[in-house]
């Protein structure tokens, strides 16, 4: 029996084992979901269990269980780590959903519920694919899986984990599904990911609401100064205006950016699908480049006063947001944390007190296309698609992968298959079926490549 | 037995009856509580009937029902309309109250309870002295009572009730208290409000909620945007930035501000009081000027994106914000609004479409301090207080005192007992035992010169 044919075999109780995944709320972010988020971890031993990898069990951290499996099949063989995430983001505005996000269903050929592609959809492929490769007596490099639950929420207790077991973790190359292609015919591979430095801000001014009739324009409004502030954060060019933000950043040169351009990206698409009449940002660089090679600030969230129905008049004591930076090589994340934390506490007129809390961090990266790992995804992706995929820079950011190069020593392929109209972190996040299947067969592909790469270089 | 003697004797059940009205989460602004603020009319009529008021009914309104009641004992007597509202401000945030804001309890000499002041126990105080004027046979004038249950959402259905009624509501004055005093050795009156706009803002970028690591930089952030057109809506002085928005704002003269600047005001105790290290507002205006004689826009709710715990890396689609202005006189409410909504709409960047929504609004108003209905309460005050009431311009709105000026061609006397501290509109309103009292006792004295000063007038 062939890959494909196991596929085909399988696909149904691959979906409905997929779906009792999806089906818990594993949401990191917030402490009313905690006994999913374990119950998550415990499904996904039980299912490494299920497909051979005996030695499977939940590393217990100060927050989210890890969840380990090994199957040394020979000390000699390579050995591949995947990496991946049994966490989810929270599916919040609930009523933008069409169905349920806890309550998995196939739509035109597609998964929706929350956690569909990111990253339940995207790991359980390498759990499948597992399966067939060990089912099909094809495993050809030993295998590592290393499934955390605290990936929504920074990966705060990864460092710790990774950091105490350097022996555990021993592998060839990390091997991650976690970021797309740039179409169902346009296979990518993510070779740069920006950093992430992300903070919370409060601004109080007087001690108590107060009625803005009594007290309207005699005292500073912390809503309005802090849309002051935060306006104040990106200059008339979109440059943003924090001193020394910039100073790292890698220039990259007008050959590369040359070179960036010709991935096939249609402008018009672009805005049609998201409804926009135009696009917004950095003078100076293109879409392409201000999503990929450009940090940036982005407010995720706002609040403060009276957001109920009806009018209130109220000027608020405090008003809160929620800012994210991303990154670029060579920005710190602790450093741009602090220049952003010294730069809002100056902005802030008299009469109003403010307070930054960091969240979590994560180190811009870049690797490299001469890498075995790569060639041999490339290779991979080349066997199931028809075509040789295309190395991009990817503007989100997957912090652990700085990580685990800085402990590890080890490069991360991300193989990843899912597409950007996906609606990861939104309502109706899904995935579609094509893109599972084509990473359940493409990942056993990678594991052979690799193997032969490996033998050849030795 | 004297009008002291009667207040001191029936002074624990004036409290039980205030207390069963406080109870009662009377919101006009909350679809929730409509039962409640239905049962709160009720309760009101029925306190009417109960002192003598037997005419005392509900009038329906496309909203929530206004009481009206009146004793008439000589047609050739004067009439005074006593105007009030027993709906109350939405109580949140509920987490700053100290105790429960409809469970009103008595600590340290006040009454804590939301509706405590503004209004109920104010216009309470107007109940329990027709009582005392009614059972102590020294009603020397007609008595008429319109108490609404949506001054906290703007009057809406009041001007159609008054348009419909204006032979069941002459009067020679309207008589209010929903106002303050400097304080409780300050006595004052009111004899300015500011007029009202209030608008509601939807900012729209992209169709949905994106991940902002994907598209962060590379589309307009409704969010970012939202500051930005927002921190526009002031200058570097701190002047209002709408076209036209100053054109008909009453040019104070220098001696009437040099008389407004002998009122007794503390800025040490100001700022030590609000807990803020300075006060803020317009350039060239003191900071009693600002709000009072200044109009002002003031954020009073945002809110857009994640605003849960945690973090959540998403550009949100939509951002919203509720934004009031106050008036002067001589803007009109209607026409800022359109301003605003004018302007609002031009500064908005490609990319991003806006939605305004007016909510309700009101006209400023000014009052003469030598109308007879004036001189009654400076008289009622000086004889309680012993002290001659200082007129003040009040920064707040009471939009229907423009309205009955326009529709009934009557003055309203603005005798509030209320303090600046009182916290009405915030979490810990509440109201002084002694500001309670000493309204009822004011109340019938206003009634004793007010048919004086007449009857010398005809």
């Amino acid at each position: 029996m062939n890959n494909l044919e196991y596929i085909e075999k399988h696909k149904k109780r691959f979906l409905v084992e997929l779906f009792e995944l999806l089906k818990i709320p594993s949401i990191s972010a917030d402490p009313k979901y905690k006994s999913n988020v374990v119950e998550s971890a415990n499904m996904v031993k039980d299912n490494l269990i299920n497909i051979g990898i005996e030695t499977a069990c939940l590393y217990e951290t100060a927050g989210f269980p890890i969840v380990y499996g090994e199957k040394i099949i020979d000390e000699k063989l390579p050995t591949i780590l995947i990496y991946g995430h049994y966490d989810v983001q929270p599916p919040d505005p609930l009523e933008l959903w069409s169905s349920p996000p806890f309550k998995p269903e196939i739509r035109d050929e597609k998964i929706y519920a929350r956690g569909a592609c990111d990253d339940k959809g995207q790991f359980f492929m390498h759990v499948k694919a597992a399966e067939l490769m060990i089912a099909t007596n094809q495993l050809c490099c030993n295998i590592k899986f290393m499934i955390e639950g605290e990936e929504e929420v920074g990966s705060s207790n990864l460092e710790h984990f990774v950091k105490e077991h350097k022996n555990l973790l021993q592998a060839d190359v990390i091997l991650i599904s976690d970021t797309g292609i740039l179409g169902n015919e346009t296979p990518s591979i993510t070779t740069g990911l920006r950093g992430l430095s992300y903070v919370e801000v409060e601004v109080t001014g007087p001690n108590r609401d107060l009625h803005s009739g009594l007290y309207g324009g005699a005292v500073a409004n912390p809503i309005n100064i802090l849309t002051k502030m935060i306006a104040s954060l990106h200059d008339e060019k979109n440059k943003i205006n924090i001193p020394g933000f910039y100073d790292n950043v890698e220039q990259v040169s007008n050959e590369e950016r040359k070179f960036m351009a010709q991935a096939p990206f249609n402008i018009d698409n672009y805005k049609k699908e998201l409804q926009i009449n135009n696009v917004y940002g950095e003078e100076g660089f293109s879409t392409m480049e201000r999503n990929s090679i450009r940090p940036t600030l982005d407010v995720n969230g706002i609040w403060g006063g009276y957001i109920g129905e009806g009018a209130k008049t109220v000027i608020a004591s405090k008003a809160y947001a929620k800012i994210s930076m991303r990154l670029v090589p060579h920005q710190s994340s602790d450093e741009i944390t602090t220049l952003f934390s010294k730069h809002f506490h100056s902005i802030a007129p008299e009469g109003i007190k403010v307070k930054v809390t960091p969240h979590h961090g994560g180190e811009p990266y870049v690797s490299p296309t001469n890498d075995i790992g790569y060639i041999a995804a490339s290779k991979a992706m080349e066997d199931t698609f028809g075509k040789k995929p295309i190395p991009v820079r990817s503007g989100g950011s997957i912090p652990i992968v700085a990580l685990f190069e800085k402990e590890l020593n080890l490069k991360s392929i991300l193989m990843g298959f899912g597409l950007d109209t996906d609606a990861i972190h939104s309502p109706n996040e899904h995935y579609g079926l094509f893109n599972f299947f084509k990473g359940i067969e493409t990942i056993p592909l990678f594991f052979k490549h690799f193997a032969e790469l490996n033998n050849k270089k030795n």
